[in-house]
């Protein structure tokens, strides 16, 4: 008796909570074939990437893309679109830049490179001097001044092709870009070449941002293909004698009236918790920036017209913000932090696409240890569509900041392997997106953000 | 005292696995750095796709393909290489395709189209009359002679978007490019126009083969674009009166002789023990055979080069086999099958790679349910590398004979959001391969084969 007894409770304790999760998984269900039958988010992006194009910060595309965007959230339903003001830094890469190495016998070879971003340019002429090459950073303070000195210093740093997760070999290489320049500058060097951060031998120079140290005079700083860096890594093992010419035209202007793009949909009972899904809008100047960063916006965008074409209302407030200036400067996410905490806003979850369109395995987070077991609860709901890996160690760079607000964080996470085929290089186009892959990260991020906007944090 | 001899019994006979398991271990890790640092796929593919290009089946470029992969393969190290001969159909395309449609008010719209594979050309002057749209097979049967006699039957079944699994909606739409010709002229239909069979709304036709059934007649059959497909059904909506004119100038030549390029390691210990690890080489006509199935063929080339490199032995027989005229006939399996039997050749595993160069995830296996389940004692060993999942639901459609010989069957599971795209159409192409989801691939067939080898079935 005792036993049926029990079993009565626990089947009423029990009846509600496994009802809803069919609920959830239904709704989900539904969420999915609605994203995959019907979402805008790709021919979105085609007009992204080629009516409007590569969009840097205080360009004029990156005027047209805050016009353009703020159009599409219209259509795709929010209640309130406006723009977020903030003012970014105008870096231009200016006229043609080209250089050439020359071996020893005077033989000359063309470089395919580009300046790096917030770099300062050459005078005029250029810049010649004799080629450094070093294979890591530690290197440069080893070969000290007396070996740099009036040099170009050759950093060729590969990205290690045996990290499963690419992302990890571009934050070890990476260093090479950002703080390279300075480094080499300390000890005496009048320009620095980067081996491009890409993950396959081809013929594209990779730009992104490099940051001047200003205990050190700032000097002239290109990327070259890995290709190039391959073959005159093989020439200086040949011979030192080996020295490079090159002439960039960039230069920093004043800072330019910017703006964030921001939408809603208003919360039906807890309207001050405010759930933040984006991207951002800016991109580098060399192609169109499609996986960096375009798939990140236009999925955002496409979480909220999935969301109005349901007829979902949620609980909390969807804000929809496609951050402008990540890529060489933040000042958006300062305008977006500075914003929220002026207005004392209550910022219960943020979650970023920025890793490109590609198939998602699942999320990483950045939140506390409950929160992220309760995150686990849900794993279960996206088993069917293979996006079930959660790891909580690490979100988007455009929400970092609403971490002191006490906001759980998230970033969508794709597979890594094509994207520094592409990332900041002339190959990131429209055309190498594909639609199925763009949507399914859209409908990830969209169950995500309902689940939250459910059951909270 | 008893307790502490049970224990050390347990770890006597508990050690040697654990030592062996880590061993496997290591030893893969070894396999994933050298193939990702090393492997020559990517070249190789590059030579394959840029130098011989499409390689149907009885063309010269198949000959060329021939005699490039067994250089390849010597090249990788490989102790025999030798071609298995076959006689192979001979279709071609011949001259210029064309087509249109005529709309009631006689405004005409060119098509993108295609013939499909093995259909008959049509007269010179082409073949016109009004179209008849199907959504579905059964609707042909509904319409009967009455509606379809004398007509070109449109079949318009789009692939199902709410399917994750891609492979899935083929073989449901597909039938619709197979058996449609033949059910269209069952019914007196005088063409047949199929709506490619693809994951994306653009302008390329997807070519394929069809099968004709002997107790119907022969009409000519083209693929349409999707783009076309969406449109034309819009036409239809507004009118009937709808016209296409085409032409085409494809036909079925006599059989040549052609040849499966195989080549071997030696077992150690088992030498009569043989593993099968392939591809297919031939390819369609319209575009470079990348995906389909030049990846295939290239891993399966890395599998052996890899091992080689790495001096490994294999304890039995491990044969690269690059079979000939998957795409329409399937003549490359018929004579390895049967050369297996005719020799009495104990055919332990085959593994096949013919569903892209995408990111893998895992292997479909169709075997007994004892050796599955060794099979997932293995499973552990792939997780580091997220390519882990395992389920015994198919294999590949070379090596599907070898089932009646008691061989245990296995094909690489890549991600499949992007093979529709690209599948049987001029986008079919090198540019459209990632170096590190093709390793990776090569990689997990690497990893398999040596656990195969170490273990057995």
């Amino acid at each position: 008796m005792l036993y049926r007894i029990a079993c009565l409770i626990l089947f009423v304790a029990s009846f509600k909570p496994v009802a809803a999760q069919q609920e959830d998984s239904l709704f989900i269900r539904k969420l999915f074939n609605e994203v995959m039958s019907n979402a805008n988010a790709y021919e979105n992006l085609r007009f992204l990437c080629k009516k409007v194009g590569p969009r840097l910060s205080g360009s004029t595309n990156a005027a047209k893309a805050v016009v353009e965007t703020s159009r599409m959230l219209t259509e795709a339903g929010a209640e309130r679109v406006y723009e977020q003001p903030c003012m970014v830094p105008h870096w231009v890469r200016g006229g043609k830049e080209s250089g050439y190495v020359i071996l020893a016998g005077g033989e000359k070879h063309m470089l395919k490179l580009c300046a790096l971003g917030n770099a300062v340019g050459t005078p005029k002429s250029g810049i010649k001097a004799q080629v450094v090459e070093v294979t890591s950073m530690k290197q440069i303070s080893e070969l000290g001044e007396k070996n740099i000195k009036g040099k170009i210093v050759f950093l060729n740093i590969p990205m290690n092709p045996t990290y499963l997760y690419t992302f990890k070999a571009y934050g070890e290489s990476g260093v090479a870009r950002w703080d390279g320049p300075s480094q080499a500058a300390k000890y005496g060097a009048i320009g620095t070449m980067v081996r491009s951060l890409a993950s396959n031998n081809d013929d594209y120079p990779h730009t992104g941002v490099m940051s001047y140290n200003d205990s050190f005079p700032k000097i002239p700083a290109i990327a070259i293909s890995t290709n190039d860096a391959q073959w005159l890594s093989a020439q200086l093992k040949l011979s030192n004698n080996v020295s490079v010419w090159f002439k960039t035209s960039c230069e920093m202007l004043a800072d330019v009236a910017s703006a964030n793009v921001i939408a809603e949909i208003k919360g039906s009972e807890f309207p001050d918790q405010i759930i933040t899904v984006g991207g951002h809008l800016d991109s580098w100047d060399l192609a169109e920036g499609a996986h960096d960063d375009g798939t990140g916006c236009m999925q955002s965008i496409e979480v909220l017209r999935t969301m109005k074409a349901m007829g979902y209302k949620p609980k909390r407030t969807i804000r929809i913000v496609l951050f402008m200036n990540e890529e060489n400067g933040s000042r958006g996410e300062e305008a977006y932090f500075n914003a929220a905490k002026k207005n004392n806003e209550k910022h219960l979850f943020a979650l970023e696409s920025d890793a490109g369109g590609f198939s998602p395995s699942g999320f990483g987070t950045d939140m506390t240890k409950d929160q992220f077991t309760k995150v686990l609860t849900w794993k279960h709901y996206f088993e069917d569509y293979d996006i079930n890996k959660f790891s909580n160690d690490g979100s988007g760079s455009d929400i970092g900041s609403l971490k002191s607000l006490g906001t759980a964080l998230s970033e969508l996470r794709p597979d890594s392997q094509r994207y520094f085929d592409v990332h900041h290089a002339v190959t990131d186009v429209f055309e190498n997106v594909s639609r199925r892959e763009l949507n399914l990260g859209a409908f990830a991020m969209a169950a995500f953000v309902y689940l939250v906007d459910q059951y909270g944090f």
